[in-house]
């Protein structure tokens, strides 16, 4: 198939949800099984070619999904409820969907996205319901200084301290708009919503956010170590079972109208 | 410390919360991995001795635990703060401890109980994420009708519609003195409070609860296959993932004070 073929082809938006536990991550890899992977498969099976798939976002292993988005575009005589059905019942029980809409224009989930906002959930206590999702760091900690500290997060900063250097990357400036806290009896839920986020970034910043909350980090010296622009100055990377990729906004696009007007369960 | 104490050993009250999904229940079955015999193993490593543990009631396979309460007794001469220190490392990530007391007099976690409370979650929608602790009938229901069925529960009744026969057990007859529903966009939680409950009772009261919910069963009439006495009048079980034995409810005993008198975390 031809990259022509491709940009011809209907093209697809679909929301996601994803449980990361058992896969390699998002990204297609060999002989492992990733999120990419097993849409891409399903896909195949369906339209019986080979159909790439583009996420919002690449998720590390064991990082979870509230509304990943992917776009594609398939060429197929089969209509969008049989294209949705055979999804619904190829995806393996750790995919589930969200919302898929067959667009009027090519889409792409990756290069259209203005913001990105992650979720991270720590538990105050040891559990076993649940433990899969959620990062047990089992010591004390102050959630007020991590809040203090995670206030300096916001506005456009070079994030070199809080991301693994990969060497593709050209810079790690990224426009956080913003941070949110949920805070109950079980669980601490971290919000942050950026325009960019690199490898590592979320969980870099936790793992920080939590030397500050157990009194390692004072809380205004958080904001040295995101001028420092220096890895080594940061605290470990939180653990992946606590990340979520809740949701990612689209600017309105007049080419990107929805065809098929049923309402999506 | 009493004669009896020095016979059968310091008696503690335990409480713990369980994911079932890879246990074959609670009760020891040999070759089977269950929530007893991970305890009895812990508590054999820590004391060089078999010991017994009770369960305030068994769960099946898949069955969840948000507050089972054990009872057992030990001889050992480890402090308290090392017998909990010992158990939270030793047992599986999938058994946690909510709280545990040594208590001055003999306890049964069993027969000691005069209610336990259980919880249905049923997911509204199909997901990913949670997948394992609910029920996702993929269906339309309507939740109102299964609430007016749900009235005709509480009460004295005789419940052999609802409970597998085995041969062991004398009569069905329960009081189940309150029903409560919990309704969000995303779950229903039905919680059922009684004094005594038999095998698969509350699986096949929420499958013929969805029977009335999905219309192929009048709310009235669930009050007449509650009266049949017969288990082939009512709806199938549902599926044991949804199912959380949720807290037990012990009356005051003067006998059983707690001698550790720090907080449990």
């Amino acid at each position: 198939m031809t990259k022509a073929m491709i940009k011809n082809g209907r093209p697809f938006k679909l929301v996601i949800e994803y449980d990361g536990s058992d896969f390699a991550g998002w990204q297609v890899q060999p002989n492992q099984r990733t999120v990419q992977g097993e849409i891409e498969k399903a896909l195949k099976i369906l339209t019986q070619k080979e159909v790439r798939v583009a996420g919002s976002g690449r998720t590390d292993a064991g990082v979870h999904a509230l509304g990943q988005v992917v776009s594609f575009q398939v060429h197929s005589s089969l209509s969008f409820d049989e294209l949705k059905k055979g999804l619904i019942g190829l995806l393996p029980k750790d995919i589930s969907i969200v919302g898929m809409d067959e667009l009027g224009e090519p889409f792409d989930a990756r290069r259209d996205a203005i913001s990105r906002t992650y979720r991270y959930v720590i538990a105050r206590r040891s559990r076993a319901i649940n433990r899969q999702y959620a990062w047990i760091p089992r010591i004390t900690f102050s959630v007020e200084s991590m809040q203090e500290a995670s206030k300096y997060l916001v506005g456009e900063h070079d994030f070199t301290s809080f991301c693994k250097a990969n060497g593709q990357t050209d810079n790690f400036i990224s426009c956080v708009s913003d941070v949110h806290w949920q805070i109950d009896d079980g669980e601490i839920h971290f919000e942050i919503t950026a325009d960019r986020f690199f490898h590592h970034m979320v969980r870099s910043i936790v793992g920080t956010l939590m030397e500050v909350g157990r009194g390692k980090i004072a809380p205004e010296d958080f904001q040295q170590i995101l001028k420092a622009k220096d890895r080594t100055c940061a605290g470990p990377t939180a653990p992946p079972q606590g990340l979520f990729l809740d949701h990612v906004e689209y600017g309105q696009n007049p080419h990107v109208f929805i065809l098929n007007d049923k309402e999506q369960k």
